[in-house]
């Protein structure tokens, strides 16, 4: 058991190196980079998408994919919209890693960019202990999910920066008790900047785009 | 890399070994093991729930139920109910296992029960690896997750021998291609046995709960 534990210590220093090499690399580019995770079907595409529609046309975006599978279903919805996406299908592991990450980055044209969005593999357990380099780590929670997962799923509720509420245009119909919710998220990570929105009918956009453009400026007058 | 992947096999390898007794464990019980898995939020608890709502009496439950975090949360409710249940802590780690299993199964009274289920960790991705011993794995997906996620969590859906296809009343409000979801379930598990429910309204349980209680007869004449 101890040699399990020293091996897995191992693997996540190495990472977390390698990590503090990719953010190094987007800093000397003036690039943010943002890490999406959530559960399977939370909506990280969707939300990605309605922020692509929103963002202002002088940001130059790229996108790294990360799947379990050789599909490429959400990065062929990113390049139809003409921005640089790149698919890393991690062949059944259940979370994208700093390596990863590094050889996704050779392949964006990282001098044309201002910020990286990293969408990472479905899963409220494993991307929770692999840094990938980004400014940021953002967790993307849904209402059909319920009401109980931070109470569930602590690592990934702790180690985020940002938490963004999503399908709200679902409340009518299904039952999430708010409060709960919030007790829950507020016990593990306090005062965690948190956005609720839609990325259905564009509900909350406004904020969440707001909060994002400002720390491209910051990134970029860092 | 050749010696992980080894390392890897020899932990599946023993993992299978001891699944298959656990098997052995509840056929000499004349007792139906299921294996529920899904994504985070899928709804395992209010569909065990309502099956146990629906449960003849004559048929004795036992529950073993997954988490990561010490949270009884799940439990709690099936052990409201008088029914006898176990609660797992993986500690951080993202699927049972088949040692995990047998230890649970230490704590049931298996003399006087008929269906023992297991609910497995939230995820679509490290739970397919791992065989517990029961005699059905079962995955339910639900309507807001979407209707890609077979062709994104191919694994999962090659392994399982049931699938639910949860919150379908939800589906006035959500867009979801049922015959795109099925093209893609068919491509990896041809004639997959299928059943559309909504735990809310208990739409579909008649079908579900009459195909369950079948299988626990087989078990009990075999």
């Amino acid at each position: 058991m101890t040699q399990k534990v020293e091996i897995v210590r191992k693997i996540l220093d190495s990472n977390d190196r390698l990590a503090a090499e990719n953010q190094k690399r987007l800093d000397a580019h003036q690039i943010l980079g943002i890490n999406i995770m959530a559960s399977p079907g939370a909506g990280k595409t969707s939300f990605l998408l309605k922020t692509i529609e929103r963002l202002p046309t002088s940001i130059g975006l790229g996108v790294i994919e990360g799947d379990t599978a050789p599909v490429t279903i959400d990065s062929d919805k990113i390049a139809e919209r003409g921005i640089p996406a790149v698919q890393i299908n991690t062949g059944g592991e259940c979370h994208l890693d700093a390596v990863m990450t590094e050889m996704a980055l050779d392949q964006l044209p990282l001098e044309t960019l201002d910020l990286v969005v990293i969408e990472n593999v479905g899963n409220l357990i494993c991307p929770a202990a692999f840094a990938l380099g980004t400014h940021k780590n953002i967790l993307i929670a849904s209402i059909p999910e319920g009401d109980d997962k931070p109470y569930k799923y602590t690592n990934m509720y702790k180690g985020v920066d940002v938490l963004i509420l999503n399908k709200i245009d679902l409340l009518p119909y299904i039952e999430f008790r708010k409060d709960y919710f919030r007790q829950g998220v507020e016990a593990l990570n306090p005062g965690l900047i948190s956005f609720e929105v839609s990325s259905k009918t564009g509900e909350g956009f406004d904020n969440w785009m707001e909060w994002l453009v400002k720390e491209i400026e910051k990134v970029k007058s860092a």
